[in-house]
C-alpha cells in the first residue's frame, strides 16, 4: 500500500485505507458528491482507524477499555476534485498528533492516485462519567491505545 | 386546513400537517427528491403527529406513559410525481388504525394541492423490557393515546 | 452463494449479493439502523443488480441502451429483526418481474443468515423524451437487459 | 432579531436565520446529532443566505446572473455544545469576505441562545464554462449580489 499512500497521511502513525464506490444517492443535482456525504464517509473511517489499531469493535473497546464514544470538537475540509457517482475512491486515515484525552485524525480522499479531498478531525476520548454513567466526559487515551496508533 | 386534507389522509382520526421545503442536497443527479429522503421525511411526520396528539415530546412520553420507542415493522409507498428542490411541499399524517400494540400511520405529501406521494407505516409501540430495561418490547398502546388520535 | 440465498430472491432471474457493515452513522438513538438507510441500501442494491446483469455502469447504459433513469414508483418494506452498528450484513437482490416499461426488483437483507429485512420496489425504465431531452419518460425494457437479468 | 445575533457573525453583511427542529433521525446512537448533519444545515443555510439578500430561488439566480452552482472548497467547523432530538435550534448565517469568485460564510447554530456550533465555508461562484456548457467554472460575483449581501 505504502506506494499510493498520499503525503498528507504520512508520519509516525498507521495508515487505514478504505475503498468507497460512490453512489448515485450520494450525489447531489450538480452530479456530485453532496460534502455532508463526504464527512460522513470521514467519521466511518476514523472508527475504522481505531478499529485497526487495537483490533476491537467499539462495543469490545468499552469492555476493554471504557471508551464510551469519540465526539468530534474540530473538523476541517479542503475539497480539491468533485468526485461523482461510480467512481471507486480510496480514503486513507492516520493520526495527526496525540494529546491527553484528544487525538487528531487526518483523512485523504483520492481517485485513481489524485488527492480529491482532505479533512482532519480533533476528537475526544470519552468514558462514562462517575458521577452519572448516561453522560460522557473526557478521559486519558490509553497507553496502549497510543501505543498501537503508532507505527510500529 | 380541512379544504386542502388530501381524501387519502381522510377518516376517524386527527390529521397533522407539516411543511418542508426540499433542499439542494435532499436531490439526486437527476435533480429529484432521493427516494429515501422522502421515507426520512415520513418518518418524523410520525413523531410530529403522536406530538400533536398527546401534546407531549417524546421523552415526556416516556415519563407519562412509559413509552420507550415506535420501530417500524412495515412500510408501502407510491410515489406519483417527481419533487425537486425549492419545492414547498405539505405532508399530511393520520392514523389508519390501531391495534393493541400496534398503530397504523398514514401520510400523503402534497405540492400546490396535488397529492405527489403517499405512505403507510405501522410501527409498535414500545416500552422498556421489565426483564431487561435496555431491551424494548411491544406493549399496549394506552387508551388515553388511542383517544387523543381520535378525531374530537 | 446458491446455500445462503433467501427464499425471499429466488426465482427465475439472477441473484446480485452485496456485503454492507452497517455504520455507526447510519443507526438512531435507539442504536439500530434508522429505517430510511435501510431504504438506501436498496437503492444502490438495485443499480448493482443491474449492473451485474449488463455488465455496464448506468453512464455505460446511457450510451448503449439510451437509459436515462431508474424512479421508483411502489415501495414495500418488512422490518423484522432490528440491526445495529458494526453488523455485517449481506443484502440479496433480484427481479420478481418485467412489464413493458417496468422492473420489480425484490431484496432481502441477512445477518447471520437470518433474514432481517424484505423490500420490494416497482422502477421504471426510462429514456429521454425526444420531445425535451431534459425530460424523462418511460420506455420499453430492452429484450437485451430481459434476457441478460434472467437466470442463464 | 439583532438582539440575539451571535458574536460570530456580526459584521459588515446582512444575516439570516434559519429555525430547525433537530429530528431522531439526525441523531446517532449516542443521541447527539450526527456531525455531518449539521455540515447539512449549513449548506442550506448559505443557500437560503443568498435567496434571502437576492430574493431569488437558485433557479432564478441561473436566470438573472447565469449563477450555476456554489460549490464548496474549504469547510471548518468547531461543535461546542451537544445537540439532542427534539432541540429546537436556530442558525445564522451572514457572509465572511468576498473575493472576486469566492465568498466565505459563516454560520453560527446556537440553542436557547447559547453557540453549539460555528462553521465557515468557502464556496466558489460559478457559471457555465462557454466552452462546455455542461462544466462548471468560477466566474466574478456579480457586484449587484455583493451590494445586496452587505448591510444596508
Amino acid at each position: 500500500m505504502s506506494g499510493q499512500v498520499p503525503d498528507f497521511v504520512k508520519g509516525d502513525f498507521i495508515v487505514n485505507s478504505r475503498d468507497v464506490t460512490v453512489e448515485w444517492g450520494h450525489c447531489d443535482p450538480a452530479g456530485i458528491v453532496f460534502h455532508p456525504r463526504l464527512i460522513e464517509y470521514f467519521d466511518w473511517a476514523c472508527a475504522l482507524l481505531l478499529q485497526k489499531a487495537t483490533g476491537l469493535k467499539k462495543s469490545e473497546m468499552h469492555e476493554v477499555y471504557g471508551f464510551a464514544g469519540f465526539p468530534i470538537v474540530d473538523l476541517q475540509a479542503k475539497f480539491l476534485l468533485p468526485i461523482t457517482y461510480g467512481d471507486d475512491v480510496k480514503i486513507f486515515s492516520t493520526v495527526s498528533g496525540i494529546k491527553r484525552s484528544s487525538i487528531g485524525v487526518k483523512h485523504c480522499l483520492t481517485r485513481n492516485g489524485e488527492v480529491a479531498v482532505e479533512c482532519t478531525q480533533t476528537r475526544v476520548w470519552c468514558v462514562a462519567d462517575p458521577a452519572d454513567p448516561k453522560k460522557l466526559k473526557g478521559g486519558a487515551v490509553p497507553d496502549e491505545v497510543v501505543a498501537r496508533l503508532r507505527r510500529g
